[in-house]
């Protein structure tokens, strides 16, 4: 069997929760890394066509787009056996694993992304507030347990995993706060202890590489903002 | 065991997407039906806390919300024997059908609803132009087929299910042309044929209906506009 390739791009945690699965499951992939500098690669656009957008994973003669359905059929294709699991069993405990990652994505992770690209005081503070009150119910979620799954790593874990290292870029270069232990003392808790798991760390792209790409992309964005003259 | 229970509106694309699944799933159910005019129901309220938003599957003591997910929990909870399968079997197909109903919803029906609140005439052709363009791909995974999931009913299919019916309403509404015949000659087939399953069309709410409400809601967000004095 051909070796399984992924295109990424060096800071994205949509590619890097992909590397994630793959090593839990103990398989062998490469990257294949995209230089945004250069514009999207002709493997990505004959790849994902329709969004343009990495992680895409190819497996064997199949293209696998979008990072949580690539999750779902990494999890699908490689089951029982020795392979981890990466869902839960249990319809319910699979849904609810489900609603909870679109949750943290949708809510989370571009909730605070917006709040980093605000530019307007006000704009900036209910973005704030509506990111503080997403990450309250992941606080729910995850207290009293060691994982989102309960004592191993499992999908919502991979899916929230940007928590630990991405968000303190996103809290530095867009001038917020949102991770307090004091707030979020199980949150934190977890974020603290999952970015030690050495699987988890050895896939981590450098943190000074996230806080350039991210301080270039805000400046971008806010030179290109419709309200600049 | 309790008789299911969806918490629906009777306007939403989104909850009959879930009665056709329990449906074909051969499950009996009941419907509570929210009343918008009195606001959202304590029952919806502590259920979907959340998102406070319709639908949400009740069954013997859990609670599921997302359509996309109930629809993933009802296949599988209601699985293998008799029970008719919502997504196919091939990890792929599975990861296919995924992306597809995601991207059905996100670019097709909020794309199309995009485009109907659409007021300038610029920004009316900008919406319009994309959502064309999105039921352009959605056309190419129809072609030859008679239904997304090849010879019988599938996941794709419920959610793609609003568009035999509610699309002409926001056609209607919302002063658009999408589904053309010549333009997309297998959507236009498939949705033709879709709508007159006698499983499908029994859970159809009246079109007038559909009308009254879209009017009012579209009249009621264009006098809410921030560019309204």
């Amino acid at each position: 069997m051909a070796k399984l390739k992924i295109i990424v791009s060096a800071t994205s945690f949509f590619c890097t929760r992909i590397e994630w699965a793959l090593k839990l499951k103990g398989l062998e992939y490469e990257l294949t890394v995209e230089d945004w500098d250069k514009g999207k690669s002709e493997l990505l656009l004959k790849s994902n066509p329709v969004h343009k957008k990495v992680p895409v994973l190819l497996d064997d003669g199949v293209v696998v787009a979008e990072s949580k359905v690539i999750l779902e059929y990494i999890d699908e294709k490689w089951k029982g056996g020795d392979f981890y699991p990466l869902l839960p069993q249990d319809p319910y405990e699979r849904a609810q694993a489900r609603f909870w990652a679109q949750f943290a994505d949708d809510k989370c992770a571009f909730g605070t992304w917006g709040a980093c690209r605000a530019e307007d005081a006000l704009e900036k503070e209910t973005a704030m507030e509506a990111a503080l009150e997403s990450f309250a119910y992941l606080e729910k979620q995850i207290e009293g347990k060691n994982f989102f799954a309960g004592e191993k790593i499992g999908y919502l874990d991979l899916v929230a995993g940007w928590i630990p290292h991405w968000l303190g870029v996103m809290e530095e270069t867009g001038g917020l706060k949102i991770l307090d232990a004091e707030r979020f003392p199980s949150l934190h808790e977890w974020a603290r202890n999952f970015i030690e798991i050495p699987l988890i760390k050895e896939c981590l792209p450098p943190r000074d590489m996230l806080v350039n790409y991210s301080t270039t992309l805000l400046s971008k964005l806010r030179s290109q903002a419709p309200n600049k003259p």
